[in-house]
């Protein structure tokens, strides 16, 4: 250390050393910071952790408090000490590395010593002054790391899913305004990338919504109703060792208080503590968002090609120029920021099942990589979401004449027709458009198959992009 | 074609050609034969999509009939054809590539093909003679691959999902079985690796079958409130073009019926064309246990690891010779197979998060390998738990005394001591066992910490592998 | 066993059991039937992996005839046996689950019983006289599975591997040709599906080709001096235990010259028996390989699209008609499939690197499934790029007129002026251009920048898709 | 912008805006950080790819001043500013999101704008005086993101290779000194994790030195011969538009000088601007050593399993206490974290296949993110090298007695006596011993099958855990 630095003593299994005063983290969080040293990613960056941490500790102070395990005094300054964590304060103090061996201990250890410290200048003490209330036998009580780190990442998880919920329903009502503004745009669809029948660039809005709305809804009941079963109580391996026996339900009732969340226990507690189901489960629903995001990007980047040798259905708004040799070019770069974030999502999941299926025996001892990589995979898809929202899709306008025009000078209007004529002669009058290059309507009309007046009726928006009424294919017909 | 083979003429886009008369597929189904020749797995294999294809075409007649768009005959021919086909008869006519282009396309013409075949032969006509039955106009009426094939495929997996409950409801059973039997069996609980505290075998055994069982809970929900949301009815693009008003709802009817599941139409039909996320959640699920039965698997051969220099706390049946060179060798074959499958389905979940990525615009023409490889996991999955259930699980023994005696001789028993002694102390006397060899008891015992008679109670299972009953603490305290 | 069928009693460490007379294979082989039947993929369906085991076998009993441990007649019938199972024949006598536990015991084993059962009657024996001809004693002398059964793997995917070079090329070949004969087709590139600037159709195919060319000379260098680094004397756990010392060199020796491929021991014995890591590497260039067909593939998707709303640079061959409902439509089904193939080579180097990361200590477990897909990996690439390369590449066709129409309609062009008029005066330029849907050139010319004639030279295919001559850009600008 | 900030007035493609005076980047660097806010990872946490943009600007104004085109005032303020970042200076000034659209063009504007501003202040102006030295007309000259971003990648990572190295080496010589200094440690192999034949705990150290200096090896070669190829002359689409003939060999021959590797033309720069070839080769390789050094943890973990009812072998250092409950416990944190880099450094490979396969036409727009992934993955794996080698490696000691007594004591030796008594009688008493729990030896010598003598001398440790001398075998049969 160095001399200038004012210091402390501290003491722990593997012998004495020195802490610096300031810091309110102690030897265990010191040794911690010491041994990994691995990513850019550190505890600090992830509040909701820090936060649901500082829940569970409250929440298990009070349960002590309550079975008079903790006496009043050590019990406020655990409460004050985690009011503050809870409000945002001291997060400097959780410097340690994402990636870290130890299962979690480091973290909550990073977390009881915090507590502790803050505490004993709550009461008065300075810090380190361990004999009125420590970070084990105190702020610890009754607690192992293998119960309250599993039930912060829970709970951390649920805080991080509440904020995705605003800038989701936002983009999803960005792209509902669309599918209005659209309504009449007249455009192909296409499925294989070949030209296939006419459709609406509202439907297609719309529907990209509506499939948002479906995994919106999935990421705002499932693991609302699986990560909310917590194995606190459980303590090292999950029988409950040390703690007594209604400890465990008045500290989860503590925890649903304080956190305003629907908490439950565990029915098997064993089982809870080394499962990661309910993780690999939301990693699924967030991989499966981020490859209907991917495809979107996907879809709007080549709907918007062009500008003149593509698609070129819909204008996305220039972000910035695109190149630093050709002039006036402009590029999709929010949907392929979009598509990268989706990726990046897509390749957290495999990191978390990676890490789920390497558990042993009682325990999980990959987790932490789990709670980073779900952290940072909702963290990205707000940010993702927010993204896409206000600088793409908020702007985007259609080319309505050149696609009206498309569906007009297209083959698969002669779909619309096939009740009519039947599919051999419309396959037939396809195929002759297709090699000379003639209109489908043209050649219907050398071929007299159909008035007029009918092929009118039947060409109708109204008719194409919607199933018929009955009776109007029955006077089509008659 | 050879010249002994006796053929028929059949006509498509691209001409004529021969098809032999014993097929009841034809022309196009051959064409995407020679199209696609890539890998040993054929829809013959995968009895439940052809079963699927079948009852949609079914309904899809029965509601153009109501419509009376259909006559009655080609209805009940089509209706006969597809009741054999539901029966597991005709199964060997869909010789097709599970990896092929096309989207579906070449499945829904064999089946169209297939069911106009059997019918024309139920109407006294030969196969091929299509202008009594024909596989477009007819059994394929009102219909598109693409709402057919996503509906087929979504019902095929149904079907699949209902096979699977039986093999996964018996694993859970024996592990159940075996939880009971092993409820006596007091062991050193694993953290980490490292020994933790003592549990017992029983609640080891119970956990697995808890955490499959919540598994098993989702996979006989969530499928089915999901995957039943079809969009039948959609046609060619999700627009519905060339279908009327009512025929939707007729089909879904008509659909649930036959099927005896609850099928809904989807909200917004073009969205559900496209749409892969429910088979991306699906295959999360399997994903999901694949990663507990990995775990389960790799536990049960650190538990059954020795027999001599391992842990060997329990005992797998000898399967099979375990080595052609070393005498009297045994290993753990059934759970290492079982790792293998998981790892397959973990990996088959890649391959659906790939092709369900890339969909474009309208349609996903890369849902073939998503039914491919979601109904090849589902059927390893049932093979892989009845597998594991009856030639590992049932056989299970447990070697009572050693686990007993390695509990006696940890230290780990030392953590029941903590809220007696305190952090520091048993920190104190742990470390001191491990660096000398010496029994925790004995030094506890040596330097009068506690009374024989209490530390016997502390000791206890009872006392040691659940929570203390609240007056114990309290009288040994005091 | 059914009681007409002819049986022979088999014995092994768990007891006796009758093994029917018809076949080869034996106990070992039949108790690992009954155990493992999980997947559709049986190893006779892998002929590569049986013959490289029957090369293996070979070598060892050369070996050991050399050293006096096999005797004349013994060393015979091996090598007789042997011969069989190169030549293809008894193949169907493997009948085995490629998904199996064990780490190859059972793969192994039915070798040495078919071997042994193969060469008993050579001698003159009835199969099961093992006194004569032993599977263990003799057929294994001196080898484990876990020396033999990685270097057959070993060898067997150089075999394989061997099989894909002519497909492989021939893609190339036929990529090659389309670049010579769309040489003179000008066409836009598009960077980021925005429109760039001019090339040639034939440079963009001499870019797939050269693409893959790089990827054929890894496969045909890589594997080649890796995979041939064999651990075959290294026995049970690569110690060499139970053989003599110039065994090694004797079985490599053998195997070299059997296999005529450059076989070496493996540097440490011991390392090279647990060590997946030459098949991750192989792995990872087979997905190295799919990613960049999957990527061909989808830029022909995007070429062809349309017919006329897409971007219609190119036409595939119509191999199938399109739809069952859209009269005339066709689809790009081939580089569709080939999208499959390559996400499923993409997915199996996931479970490859799953079974690879979960080896334990000496052994790897998981190697059956590494085989398994390695092998089918290769299989699949190599009928992809034989149906890619036939169904689709040989017939693709340009629509030359409309390509050069799109460069001289392009905004894009005005990249080939920037080093005449500057960056922001172009940007101008493009900008209005892009705005109000005018000609590029219209307004240059309008702007009087730059002489009619020194536009038209800029303008020139030579001097927009290849870098200047220097006295070009002088002249120009003097 | 703040009223207190002093900026300066920017204009490109999208209009004007104030940029602060103190930053060196300009209005596109700003107009990127507001359209990407989605990681924690910036630009200047990759220096080797802010060095490798700042060498290849260098190398191209070199070419541009030696065909006259860029004159030596404004070369000598580019090499000045190059200089800069070359040597660490100005990274701050490189604030971009790692996660950004635009296929590099943001990163590439930002090394010119930052370029140009350093070197303006170099010539005596102020930052934005763009006119006497322009960030496109001047520092990227003869260039477009599309040839300069994937030719700085690729020296990046190259020089990210170059700091590997060391770290690398150091643990695996650290694995060679366990290897000698436990050369004499006899011990149990294991296969399948049950106890095969005995084996040298130095053996398995060595293998573990020797398998990573293969992976060592192929870091050090391939991607020198690979990533080496450079596209930069390509400019936007590999053509080579705007550049002269012989700029490209110049522009190469700089950066080989410059960076002090042997820089390459690629053949085909058309194939070189959109191929990803080389980066998900280096992906495979890091993805390789990865299950290695995850496999590796793996085996510490289960060797050190303990203190007492584990495998106990061999003893990691303690680097921190273990549990937050159990007191004295002390956990392998070292490899964990080991283990939990390793799973993120395969789920990166994932992102950067995605994102390979993801390439449309003629450019990947997804390199960004490849760039990222590869970046952090051979940075993590620095890091994760060196902490396993000076935290865990370096200390390791081994229970030599412990390990004795378990070979001692095993059924496995047995293995050495099958080529004196022949298999089925060796099975025969591994089978009684494991049912009687009988020690092997004293079975064999109650059945007097071999002499006392001979049984000694089978077993000793040299005849054990090598190959036999032939003379051996020989004489103790004889």
């Amino acid at each position: 250390m160095n001399a200038d630095v004012s210091t402390r003593i501290e003491k722990d299994l593997l012998g004495l050393r020195e802490v610096p005063t300031q810091f309110y983290y102690g030897i265990q969080t010191l040794r911690a910071i010491e041994n990994f040293d691995l990513s850019a990613s550190k505890l600090a960056q992830f509040p909701n952790l820090i936060k649901s941490l500082a829940m569970v500790k409250m929440a298990c102070a009070k349960a002590n408090q309550s079975l008079q395990k903790l006496d009043q005094h050590k019990y406020e300054a655990i409460e004050y000490a985690c009011s503050r964590l809870i409000h945002g304060e001291f997060h400097q103090q959780f410097p340690l590395d994402m990636i870290q061996g130890g299962a979690g201990t480091s973290t909550n250890m990073n977390a009881n010593e915090v507590i502790a410290n803050i505490g004993l200048e709550y009461l008065g003490h300075a810090k380190g002054e361990y004999q009125y209330l420590h970070p084990n036998n105190d702020v610890n009580m009754s607690q192992s790391t293998n119960d309250v780190y599993p039930t912060a990442i829970r709970l951390g998880l649920l805080l991080s899913l509440d904020d995705l919920h605003a800038p989701f329903r936002r983009l999803i009502d960005s792209l509902r305004v669309k599918g209005q503004e659209f309504s009449h745009v007249l455009k192909m669809g296409r499925t294989q990338l070949q030209d296939a029948v006419p459709m609406t660039l509202g439907q297609e809005f719309n529907a990209f919504a509506a499939t948002l709305e479906k995994d919106l809804a999935k990421l705002s009941s499932i693991p609302y109703s699986t990560l909310n079963y917590m194995n606190l109580g459980g303590t090292a391996i999950g029988t409950g060792i040390n703690t007594e026996a209604s400890y465990t339900s008045l500290a989860v009732t503590a925890l649903s208080k304080i956190s305003q969340k629907d908490i439950q226990s565990a029915p098997d507690l064993i089982e809870a503590t080394s499962d990661m189901g309910d993780f690999v489960l939301l990693s699924g629903l967030l991989k499966c968002t981020a490859t209907k995001l991917s495809k979107i990007a996907n879809d709007l980047r080549l709907l918007s090609s062009g500008p003149r040798a593509g698609i070129q259905e819909i204008n996305l708004q220039p972000r910035q120029p695109g190149s630093s040799i050709m002039p006036g070019k402009v590029n999709p770069v929010i949907p392929e920021a979009l598509n990268l974030a989706c990726f990046q999502i897509i390749a957290n999941d495999l990191a978390v099942t990676l890490a789920a299926e390497a558990g042993q025996l009682q325990l999980n001892a990959m987790e932490p990589l789990i709670a980073f990589k779900l952290l940072e995979s909702i963290e990205l898809l707000g940010k993702a979401l927010a993204m896409f929202q206000t600088h793409c899709v908020e702007h985007i306008t259609a080319n309505e004449e050149y696609c009206k025009a498309q569906v007009e000078n297209s083959i698969g209007i002669i779909t619309a027709l096939n009740p009519y004529l039947g599919y051999e002669t419309t396959t037939r009058i396809a195929k002759t458009a297709n090699q000379t290059g003639a209109s489908v309507l043209e050649l219907v009309r050398q071929e007299h198959l159909i008035t007029d007046d009918v092929l009118t009726k039947i060409l109708t928006v109204e008719n194409m992009v919607q199933p018929s009424s009955n009776t109007m294919q029955e006077k089509l017909i008659a």
